[in-house]
């Protein structure tokens, strides 16, 4: 079986590495030069698009922003798993906001702004306190500005009219006083059978997850009901076949949608020691058609992404329970090289983990590594 | 870092797998042809073997059978783990015989066979129940002929005089009435440390592994010394890195050397999903110089071999904790066309997904795998 996954970066890597083994042959398709490439090697396949296409059982994605044409060119193949609808609501913030409205999912309240005039009225309904996100191609961080007190609206405003937001229009939502944000990884399979992962605990900086646990610590059967719920009313919307990653701020008892992604997630990463079968082979399973795989998971577990260096000892690797994914890129500030995965029986075992990880690495690389041990290990 | 592996089989295959998340990548040599590709995709990589040994920081190997002069170029580099000595033992039974004999390691009984005649004073020796097996070449039951009573010798001396003798010498070994195959897969690190995986039980069927259980069911702690003695006499006496597989006839309390294998073995597939570091992602950790990864059992484990067959039903991953390990061969008869790993907390528990998976295989290419099953169930 031949599956062409868009986009070829680590995603599309760690999908090639958990088909290997189930018999099934991944090729990406470099949205950048419109090539089909190996994920693994980047080598060129020496195959047009059309072709790989018309070999390929399945199309998938390893990311949200592929471009209109070739999304239309691999929906109208009748092949593309999950379908471009739902593809769109992960890459749209207007279509996002539209789905969840239209399913009653709390969301952050917010304003389309499609002139930045329309700012004015925002501020009026939503307060002083707003974080403003390009509705289309933002992601880590880029893509959005934040209104910290009215004062700084005019200078805002002037930033923001420089951008054509007729075509891409921005989302003002109201910033909401959270105390943590929480993801749901979970998977469809082609019958409709939905398994999840637990939820995780993401801890962001500058805009880009740096370290996520899961099980999340202290979740309620109430949050538990209410990600899920979330979940499966957005796959049934769409029909949904794959992996899709819900993002949502926790606010007391309540869950609030940050964003969805509709595709494997960096917060799931961890699954790939965390559990029996990883979020990379469920979403191989369930877009061809094979029975989905256990999500329970094992023990604790983290996920410490390494961004923007490369100057970690390997030694780390003497660690127990302690892996190592590269993917094979040259260090630029911000990129993501790679992921550690840590395990552990409790939280205080693997906050043991976490803070041993820390004398292998450049620890200002690393900003929420310590702290976030020092939170675990006082929980068992 | 780059690896280069003689041999492009399941075994280069899954070190590629293991070695990709390191950030290292490795290339094959198909020793057929004489070429060097992609272990997964065999695509050629347009490099010739002196290119790729150029490029490469390390070789290895995934068989022990690598022509000569492939072997000797491998040498010289000063680039090759295990060395050749080491490889050469595994592939020829004479100097296998003169190494066990050397550092005092029990094997069974046995003289070399140059001319047929000797076979005479061979079952005087040792009884005529012989098994004789050609000293290099042979592999899963190939090159391999048993003398069970002493009215067969006339016609065994018949077959055997038309074998080139002084170039390939047979080994005559006494038929030991062994209790059961046991095998120890461990890893020695560039530093000389060195992890075991626990011993393995290992069930043939017509000279190929189809069943392995892993740790094996009573094993004393003078069973493990033994085994590990064994072990270490031989990496020391090569100054041995990577993976080594030591096979072994348990007979009573004594175990018997069997043969040794300077690779990645048949008998550590279910390191993949038993262990927390498979003995793939071990032994290119070994040869890379990156500490070694853990090597403890999570619970109980099955491997079993898929043989000749591709009638299976892939609904098997809906069996909790079974995973496919596929090669992407076409079936041939006898032909390893990949294997299942399955884990238990328990053997009982192992014995009852065992017995749910046969519901899913043609049992009669699976001869060893529900009487194991009974077995493992009566134990705990």
């Amino acid at each position: 079986m031949k599956v062409l996954i868009y986009g070829s970066g680590q995603l599309a890597q760690m999908m090639y590495l958990a088909a290997v083994p189930l018999g099934i042959q991944v090729s990406a398709v470099d949205v950048g030069n419109h090539t089909v490439v190996d994920p693994i090697s980047k080598r060129s396949l020496e195959l047009s698009i059309e072709d790989a296409i018309e070999q390929a059982d399945v199309l998938s994605v390893e990311f949200e922003h592929v471009p209109e044409d070739l999304l239309e060119q691999a929906q109208s193949s009748g092949k593309l798993l999950p379908n471009s609808e739902a593809i769109l609501a992960g890459a749209d913030r207007v279509r996002e906001k539209a789905v969840l409205s239209k399913l009653a999912i709390a969301n952050s309240e917010h304003r389309i702004i499609t002139q930045v005039e329309q700012l004015d009225e925002a501020v009026e309904t939503l307060g002083d306190k707003l974080i403003i996100k390009a509705s289309r191609d933002g992601y880590d961080g880029y893509g959005q500005w934040r209104l910290a007190h009215i004062e700084q609206l005019d200078s805002l405003k002037n930033t923001l009219s420089q951008l054509d937001l007729q075509n891409v229009p921005l989302i003002a939502e109201k910033m909401v006083p959270f105390e943590r944000e929480l993801s749901l990884v979970g998977v469809r399979g082609l019958q409709g059978d939905i398994q999840f992962y637990p939820l995780a605990e993401n801890l962001h900086h500058q805009g880009q997850l740096h370290v996520s646990v899961a099980p999340a610590p202290d979740i309620t059967e109430n949050l538990n009901q209410q990600a899920q719920l979330a979940f499966k009313k957005l796959v049934e919307e769409y029909d949904y076949v794959g992996v899709l990653a819900v993002e949502f701020f926790q606010v007391g008892d309540s869950l609030l949608v940050n964003e969805i992604a509709p595709r494997v997630h960096n917060s799931g990463h961890w699954t790939q020691q965390g559990t029996d079968t990883s979020q990379f082979e469920n979403h191989i399973r369930a877009i061809t058609g094979l029975p989905l795989g256990n999500t329970k998971a094992k023990g604790k577990s983290a996920m410490i992404n390494i961004i923007g260096c490369d100057d970690y000892s390997t030694d780390l690797l003497s660690i127990k329970n302690c892996h190592l994914h590269l993917y094979g890129k040259t260090v630029r500030p911000k990129r993501k090289m790679g992921h550690i995965n840590l395990t552990g029986k409790t939280y205080s075992e693997l906050a043991e983990v976490m803070t041993t990880l820390a004398k292998f690495l450049p620890i200002q690389a690393f900003p929420k590594l310590l702290d976030e041990a020092d939170k675990l290990a006082a929980i068992d």
